[in-house]
């Protein structure tokens, strides 16, 4: 496959850009190009300005900011075909937070004035801008809801069930996506606090951890334990499906 | 004044309509009215269709969402001239939280319609509400990274600093806009959580409490214990402007 041709099939696995026209498409396509990060590099720095958005090929990336006193939160930590950066639009044109390879990686990079233009210009992709504007909203919502709401293991246990095929029924193993490390930092939690809460999810339901693989006979063990301090209902209504770029 | 110049006034100070044609302004008040709640009354509940809009034009009202075990996660709590409801034009049409008024106030109500005609057909309106939607964003990004980064007194602190003229020097006195329960569910802590952040945070700072007032020598004092927690600096840029329905 050639790199438009590539280009071409990340750029349609985007939510926000489904119903595009070809042409818009090619124009991203031909201005973007694919670039490598090793694990731990920064590719921007918060209040940088925004020149690109991006979409993850292959990897995660690490959303984060900084504190005054050198604390670090992260925002989110995004897998493939997810894309970021493209808010700074309407951030004054800057970068709302820093971003960084959590392991060795590939991105889609695309000029962020073609993405200013066709919104400007386009009533119908300002529309599915607003759409993906009001997603990420309502993950947020619930992001902020569970901080206040739920335990640390109900927390774990909420961010496994979202990680399942949530139709599934019977015996399931779930693979955690990177190490305890980054993911208690996802969960906005201390690398201690984490290891205790996943012992006592252990205890209240019987799932079993081996490494970063996580066993269980069947989902209901966490829907019942997370899914009570949750406002929604299982199976959860805001997952996205699964995007993968070959 | 006519109860239609009042809510052409009322719909005036609301951000998202500023700039909006006199035509778009006239046809809304035509068909919006001014509505009153008691303290304590539902206006609506979460999934209710999302016939209206709404703006606070006096007293306070709760956003909230609960749990399947009864536990109440409150969204936000808004003053007067804050909008709320619009987003659902984004959820299928069915609110994603529910509201209550927390005091006797009164309500602008805009039939939904109207504002999803003029997002459809007019390029501007959709890109003010794309803005709208990107400060709203901004603002739940402060608020889960500080329910993750700042204790428990610190974010008291920081509550207090976002209440207060931010650009004043020397003495200052702030008033708590609603009760110490609902101050409390708003933070996203127990009550005696709240009491108890609420001593550390004067033993802290040196702030004085008294009753429903607060005061201190200066802003510093708080600055300097809650800011450190936070990855934006002194004074906030994401405060919008006082807006006053007189």
């Amino acid at each position: 496959m050639s790199s438009t041709d590539q280009i071409i099939t990340v750029l349609k696995l985007e939510y926000l850009f489904k119903g595009c026209s070809d042409d818009f498409i090619g124009q991203m396509a031909a201005q973007g190009r694919i670039i490598s990060a090793n694990k731990g590099q920064v590719l921007f720095v918060s209040h940088d300005e925004a020149a690109y958005f991006y979409i993850v090929v292959s990897g995660w990336v690490k959303l984060f900011r900084e504190t005054l006193d050198g604390a670090q939160a992260v925002v989110d930590i995004l897998p493939t075909g997810h894309m970021f950066g493209e808010t700074s639009l309407f951030e004054n044109g800057e970068y709302p937070f820093s971003a960084e390879a959590t392991e060795s990686m590939k991105l889609l990079a695309v000029p962020m004035g073609l993405l200013q233009q066709e919104i400007e210009n386009n009533p119908k992709m300002a529309l599915a801008m607003l759409s993906a504007m009001a997603r990420y909203r309502k993950h947020q919502d619930r992001e902020i809801e569970h901080r206040t709401l739920q335990n640390a293991p109900q927390r774990i246990g909420c961010f496994l069930l979202r990680l399942a095929d949530q139709s599934h029924e019977g015996a399931v193993k779930i693979h955690l996506p990177y190490d305890k490390t980054l993911l208690a930092s996802r969960l906005g939690m201390q690398p201690e606090t984490f290891s205790r809460a996943l012992a006592k999810l252990k205890e209240k339901t019987g799932i079993k951890v081996n490494g970063a693989t996580i066993e269980m006979d069947s989902l209901d063990q966490l829907v019942k334990y997370s899914c009570a301090a949750c406002s929604s209902e299982f199976p959860c209504n805001d997952l996205p499906a699964c995007r993968k770029v070959e």
